[in-house]
């Protein structure tokens, strides 16, 4: 699998977090199937072979898995969720850097700051 | 339906919780029973009147619908990712106080404190 362009691999990116999220509630087949598309990085028609269906038939199942993991985002948005949390993380995170190269924090003030730097970096990783 | 205990309110907690993350993907009629008792505190025989079933379906439905969010959690984990990361949050958040009131921090400095502060009290409102 190429990644075509930026939109492409943004789009890549997308499915692949909905993946993570919501994955377990896929049926062991369609996990098998979008793994060797999006992890394995094995074309549709070498998907086929190995699975013994059609090309075609393999394209349909990734479409449909991607349709599913979709309609679990639309009805739950835990991915939209989590991300608006993230975000909110990263402007902590950065709040803390610019703390700590605008101003000369005293030794005690530094290690609290220190501790902030590092549960954002936890969250965030 | 009244908190015979703390035992008893932990667990409503944790399932208010678990239908607020998943509640989505059950039945518009397994929401309808699962709200009437937990949110309009109605009893078994109440529901069950109002629905024209029995108290005993009104009982397994309810237990049937916490066994599905449950497993749901199961699969997905994602109350508990969610918990821990408010958890690190609130652990920002008393980093924050602690500097906030053992510092007699400069204006510049608190501006940015007083950022981060409201962060994490938005994350956790």
């Amino acid at each position: 699998m190429v990644f075509d362009d930026w939109w492409n691999m943004e789009k890549i990116l997308e499915i692949a977090l909905l993946y993570d999220f919501y994955g377990e509630l896929l049926t062991e087949k369609q996990k098998q199937i979008f793994e060797l598309y999006y992890n394995n990085d094995l074309s549709l028609s070498e998907i086929g072979e190995e699975l013994g269906i059609s090309r075609q038939a393999v394209r349909d199942q990734i479409k449909r898995t991607e349709q599913i993991l979709q309609q679990y985002e639309n009805k739950l948005s835990l991915v939209e969720k989590f991300l608006k949390q993230k975000q909110e993380v990263l402007h902590i995170k950065e709040l803390i850097v610019d703390l700590e190269t605008k101003f000369n924090l005293p030794p005690e003030m530094q290690q609290r700051i220190e501790a902030i730097r590092e549960i954002a970096a936890e969250i965030l990783s």
